[in-house]
């Protein structure tokens, strides 16, 4: 058989266009797509076992690749359970092409058994989605899907099943030109260099591709010469950090520490980052986390070109200050049981030169950024959208998107469980990923949270119903076993010295391993 | 403390409106209603570890208890992550009550990082949705979100944290009646009756609360009588069968087979069934089932009361008939190598009396029909909405809803693995489900398929693109080292003798147990 059909131009356009990789979960109604593949090489294509780990693959994907992968999901259902990452790639700005399978356009009427509303679940995470009409369009629905994507945006095509396997001549569509990301207005950049060189206490707040080696390089030779404090945000789509990169604090999760943290500024300088509010509600704390009384400025938003907007800042604000990068520096390694101050010690001791690090560790990655700041330079990604079942996927991309660097995924146990069969995946591509899980037996943040919600003075009797939905250990997971059945070589530790050595072991053999690091939770 | 809040209202209330059960995934803004759990010891709370775990969960309990149980979500993310069984409950006319908690009131100005577009993802699935205002009301919402559930429909109530936590002197809400199932119309049912007693050939399509003892009765009485062909709709909601309640076929999944059962049908009369559809669309063959010229009487719609209407059409059509009911009758015990066939022997051979069988087999489960119709009685469960990752969630619900009865959970792999973390849940609650997983190392399905849509045709060079994504060969899934791993005792087994023997152990241990059942894939 020859490519002449939708399916094989909607992938030549897709490869013409930038994408080569797919992150696939298909069904019935994605078959000829599946059949296309043989026939358009340059396309890679990468089985995920649940949709929520094609999806936050593609977001990290794209996040060190800098250009969007495909994924491949089945009709509403599938799209559905790709929609939790979704939302952190959204959050994160990321560009991802989701290709949707549905029905034929003729099957529709009949409402059979997976008929949904795609274009409510799509549109709830998207940014830009279209409805494939005919085989003839599909290839120029592809490139256009492309250039939505690529302005930072989730765009979603949907596929009919007659759309992939009808037949047409239309070939590969030329790739189309996306909207340039958002530059700084130039009254914005003197309003904020006004700001800057006030003298008054200012915060400038930066997010975005600021948060890469050359913005953060600029933000500190503005703050090292107008004495403004440099802070970014919490949750950076892609940080570069360690020895020779700028170290900055980022905004703290919890509401108290983050408005210490701005109190007194009488000036926000805002570029690439939105304006600080508290990740949850919380009786009695403020939502806003900007203080009363202060200017909030924005130079450009988190889509926009904030490394650049900094640059120009920079020469304004400071033309012959260098930028303060951090000098190599190491914990030592610790010795002892493994607690969380000495995983955290371990993670900062051996993270290897050029990392990325994916960081879902929540309370167990706590002191974290400072025993790594000083550490060979590497990569930090985190779930920005606060949609948990992120890391393992995400390190799927991000080994994907780079295989010649090592991948760390930090990930909490809680966590983990949500979409644990991107181990399988690591597995199946050979993915160069070592996971640190750490196994608290806990929802520690929860039973944080019951307490910074002020919940816990309602938990009447014996409050044991209340503990159990924060508890993991009844029974306890072991994920030993569990990487091992999914072909992940794994090891439980539960000394510093046994977890340092797991992690030189799986340095030395290139491929997946996943290392359980036993560690009392932070929140008993 | 005392529990005059929002939270312990919205709890109160849903336990005097019946439902009892709540399968939980909290998060932060779901702390108010964790920690009112032990003020309402009436109400039972099952932790889940992924969102699909909870609302598959909640699904089967409604299937066999008769009423719906709570779910317990997290945000837009976390409805989100339950959507895909909520469209199997939504398929099957399941009544549940989703509760989602969602930040306060005055927190979503600020469009933090978990904000989203609930309503969106919610009105997806959902029949009946209400975005609570106070804590005043909230006890009234519940109540109304069950009678809405009570009719046949996904309501969702989303609980702003402050509705949770805000003190209310409301108290629990008196329930409410909810509108009655629809019964049939009088004219309908002559209509039908004409068109049974014409002597023109007739098929008698029936579903809903029709495929339960005695509407299978009154519905095979009917066919005795007027010789129309009795047919159920092929993925119940809940089936009865086995020895000494009707056998009846079910509506073939493949096309062509379907199109036989129904073919020289001149009336279909349609009785708690939708008219017959085919589940996907394939190049050249119809997506209506129902034969040219056939004419389609609806007696009474899937959510109405169907076996009423059976029995009322039997009392007319054929008063002195007897259903011809099943004898007791199983295969031999085979043995050799597992295969399909051998091991549908096995389940047909050692089904124990009451047993509850969640079948998302697929493949794997060819032939099960026949080898279990006479077998002791039992209900049978399905995924009426073909989304896949249904059974083992479904098997907490069963096991929650009829502690007293064994349920045997035959599992294909591929489907297994979307909410594999359900084995947790079978662990921690101490479930009386026995998981058949069988494992095949493909979605051979999808090989079917392939083929079905004509897309093998299309498969270029060596096809190996293709192939790797029906593949799950390659690293093997090991499900007893992921059973192990979630604290269920698991046993691999390849022969017949193996797998008896395996059978027969977890029948004599009460609690959960997975049987890994190495079967070569009907399609290779």
């Amino acid at each position: 058989m020859n490519g002449s059909n939708g399916a094989h131009a909607l992938i030549s356009s897709l490869v013409a266009s930038g994408v080569d990789v797919c992150f696939a979960n298909p069904g019935t109604s994605e078959m000829h797509f599946v059949a296309a593949l043989d026939g358009v090489p340059e396309m890679r294509a990468v089985l995920t076992l649940f949709e929520g780990v094609a999806t936050g693959a593609a977001d990290a994907y794209n996040r060190m690749a800098g250009r969007p992968a495909a994924t491949l999901l089945h009709l509403g259902p599938g799209m559905a359970n790709g929609l939790a990452n979704l939302h952190n790639a959204r959050r994160a700005d990321s560009s991802v092409v989701n290709v949707v399978g549905d029905h034929a356009t003729y099957h529709a009427k009949y409402d059979a058994p997976l008929q949904s509303d795609i274009a409510a679940v799509a549109g709830w995470a998207s940014g830009w989605q279209r409805h494939s009409g005919s085989a003839h369009d599909v290839g120029a629905d592809a490139a256009a899907a492309v250039a939505a994507a690529r302005a930072g945006t989730i765009a979603t095509l949907v596929l009919p099943a007659d759309v992939s396997w009808d037949s047409t001549d239309a070939g590969t569509a030329e790739p189309v030109t996306p909207t340039p990301r958002p530059t700084a207005h130039p009254d914005a950049i003197t309003s904020a260099a006004e700001a800057l060189s006030s003298g008054e206490p200012c915060v400038l707040f930066i997010g975005g591709d600021a948060a890469l080696a050359d913005g953060l390089a600029a933000a500190d030779r503005i703050a090292a010469a107008t004495g403004a404090k440099l802070l970014l945000e919490n949750f950076p789509t892609r940080m570069e950090r360690g020895a020779g990169v700028v170290a900055v604090d980022r905004l703290a999760y919890l509401v108290d520490a983050a408005l210490h943290q701005l109190s007194g500024a009488e000036h926000l300088v805002l570029v690439g980052a939105r304006s600080p509010v508290a990740f949850f509600a919380y009786p009695d704390k403020p939502g806003d986390l900007v203080p009363p009384g202060c200017r909030v400025h924005e130079v450009v938003g988190r889509t926009g070109l904030a490394a650049a907007a900094l640059e120009e800042l920079a020469d304004l604000l400071a033309p012959e200050t260098q930028p303060r990068l951090a000098p190599a520096a190491r914990p030592e390694l610790p010795t002892g049981p493994l607690t969380v101050e000495t995983a955290t010690a371990v993670v900062g001791a051996l993270l290897p030169e050029g990392a990325i690090v994916i960081d879902e560790s929540l309370t167990s990655g706590a002191g974290l950024p400072a025993a790594t700041a000083g550490a060979p330079r590497h990569d930090l990604l985190c779930a920005t959208g606060g949609a948990i079942g992120w890391g393992l996927p995400a390190a799927v991309g991000a080994a994907v998107a780079c295989p010649d660097r090592p991948v760390w995924c930090l990930q909490a146990d809680g966590s983990a469980m949500y979409t644990i069969s991107a181990l399988w995946t690591h597995a199946r591509e050979n993915l160069d990923i070592t996971t640190v899980l750490y196994n608290n037996s806990a929802y520690a943040i929860l039973r944080l949270e019951l307490l910074q919600v002020g919940a816990a003075g309602f938990v009447t009797n014996d409050g044991k119903a209340a503990r159990a939905l924060l508890d993991l250990g009844g029974p306890q997971l072991d994920f030993v076993s569990i990487a091992t059945g999914m072909g992940v070589p794994a090891v439980r530790v539960d000394t510093a010295e046994a977890f340092a050595d797991a992690l030189r072991t799986a340095a030395a053999e290139p491929g997946p391993h996943l290392i359980e690091a036993m560690v009392p939770a932070l929140v008993p």
